[in-house]
């Protein structure tokens, strides 16, 4: 056994020190809540009940659910039952998971164009076929969703309405209501990816697609990846009773029991304790002052030739460069100055958008932001 | 919002407390190991590092992986590379994922009959078509599958060799060999579930199929439910390369890094720090106790109903009553006394074996245990 090529896989998931890689969407390892978890996990040991090391209760735990619903009265601005949210594992395995109780091989699903990166190859894992249907600055376009329903039906729709990634882009009122309508209309499953919801930075989004979850056949994914931890691979779908009893009676559940009861544990007592809204008010200013600097170094030094709007939120710029240029090949002369970032193409259902980065502040301070765009700009200069 | 119906299902996996419920086939709360966490946890956040919380390698932390393969080394009297070691959360996500990535909907595998009740619902959750192949003693007949492998091509083969679920057998070393070979011969992938492996009584059972693992197609799956706690939804799989390689490139990997980082650092530091073998050893001699114990009211209370062998390892004990009984009956007139247990229909992959009852020892001490046998006794007399 090579023992430093495993030790060395420990790290894998994070870039080089000597890089600054714009492509890397997760909190920086200055960002994750050491202490406050810390607390909790010890406050809730020493209760002295072992409750939380047995099989969980199926939907998760109840006074979890109790407490989070409260939290998200709050930030939804929207009444939240207990009763309408599952704990999952994460927004990943929530997507995975409706993937494998609500389609099967060949199917067709909406996703926006651009969209998520990382889930198309958990569309892929279901053999689905992936149409993605086109978006304007306020997102998906009405009309196009539409005119794509009347042509086909989809397996389910899936949509990230509130700082898209990786556009940004948040949908006004009136285009949640209409997709919620549409959903009804053609009872087809619609799954809103809501994991950046509570990360504005100003003025707080519209009401979520969550508001809509308790009847019909909207589902709404929330995750504690973004707003406390991805280690806790911890996070809840909210939806109306037929699907959360689907949940409830499928094998994985029946049998390995409600997921992840210790870091639903730990994390329950952070928000009795009303930890949570505190540490999110905190990373949501953090995220600010990033996604300002990172606007301000990319006007000040890039202006020749990216465009993009300021986001208000999230944790993505998407900046576009000349039709002309190619983001794939910057990316590979990129490398030569430490600089990386995710190509348009790898958010894009037909590899296009090949103009496109998608550049995220959520990892670094300000210094390193503004280093990696100052790279960015050798490269650019280097590419010619 | 009723809040009391909330809070009553975070413990809808716990029986009532007047209830002897023979059904649970999970470690009892008084088994769960609180402090040994509760150290091990501290230990963790006091190291300071907080890369734990992130999004985490994809095939699992690298150190848990390396202590692990030394855990197992011991356990299995066999050499295990922790590059073949693949963390997950736990054993029936592992068979979860397994069947999403290795199986199409329509497509049969073969099970021992009877075999894991829990596991009908995740691959009737997958759209399996569920062969069950007749077992004896000496657990999977060899002759009997051979010949439906003849007859139809599975998506896979699922097994429990070791202290099975629920009939408590173990596959003898020559029967293991066979069944490699025929997964070999005719490249079926071999789905070994070995969770009890280490749950031994006296004598170690015969090298589990992990030791076949290293290249073709057999997979082993373990857990830390079965040696530690079902709470942290922790488990491995350990096979070659190609299927390890799969599953790292899989979506939800992709999207959200390696299975549950959070729990996986705890239960390194519980390894690191040489505790998990000495808690094994207490849960075994703990087993073994119970196991007897349990033997023992059977053969003195309900003698003259029921034949079984005694478990030389694992959770349960396979009852047969009388051909003429029916054990989903009796399930219902045993009610009336506080009693309950998984009648054998459950455990079939055609709702036969109605003569046959699945008995847990591992969630309650020897008092109630024999206190569950009276009841059942007078479940019987009463059932006439």
């Amino acid at each position: 056994v090579n023992s430093l090529m495993i030790l060395q896989q420990t790290t894998q998931t994070t870039p080089p020190p000597d890089v600054v890689d714009f492509g890397v969407g997760q909190p920086g390892l200055d960002l994750l809540p050491l202490e406050l978890l810390k607390d909790a996990s010890a406050t809730r040991f020493a209760q002295g009940d072992p409750s939380f090391l047995a099989y969980g209760a199926e939907q998760g735990d109840g006074y979890l659910r109790t407490s989070l619903a409260a939290f998200l009265c709050q930030a939804y601005s929207t009444p939240v039952n207990p009763e309408h949210l599952f704990i999952t594992a994460g927004a990943s395995q929530s997507l995975d998971w409706l993937c494998t109780l609500y389609t099967q091989p060949g199917d067709t699903i909406f996703i926006e164009e651009p969209s998520y990166l990382y889930a198309f190859r958990i569309f892929s894992d279901h053999r689905l076929k992936v149409v993605g249907i086109p978006t304007d600055e306020n997102g998906i376009i009405f009309e196009a969703l539409a005119e794509a329903l009347r042509r086909e039906r989809p397996a389910f729709v899936y949509a990230i309405p509130t700082f898209q990634n990786p556009t940004g882009t948040t949908l006004p009122p009136l285009r949640r209501e209409r997709l919620a309508e549409l959903s009804r209309a053609y009872n087809i499953l619609l799954i809103a990816d809501e994991v950046y919801h509570c990360l504005h930075f100003d003025v707080p989004p519209p009401r979520p697609l969550a508001a809509h979850t308790a009847e019909g056949n909207i589902v709404s994914l929330g995750s504690f990846s973004k707003i406390l931890a991805p280690g806790l691979r911890l996070g809840w779908i909210q939806g109306p009773t037929h699907i959360l009893q689907r949940l409830t009676l499928s094998g994985v559940v029946d049998s390995g029991g409600g997921l992840n009861p210790f870091p639903s544990a730990v994390v329950r007592t952070v928000l009795e304790e009303g930890r949570l809204q505190g540490f999110v008010d905190q990373l949501r200013l953090t995220y600010r002052t990033r996604a300002q600097a990172l606007s301000a170094a990319l006007r000040r030094e890039l202006h020749e030739w990216v465009t993009f709007r300021e986001p208000q939120g999230g944790f993505f710029v998407w900046a576009q460069l000349p039709d002309s240029m190619d983001a794939t090949q910057l990316r590979t002369e990129a490398e030569r100055f430490k600089v990386a970032f995710q190509p348009g193409e790898r958010c894009s259902s037909r590899s296009q958008l090949r103009n496109c980065m998608r550049l995220s502040f959520a990892y670094y301070d300000v210094p390193r932001l503004q280093a990696g765009v100052a790279r960015l700009h050798e490269a650019l200069i280097a590419h010619g």
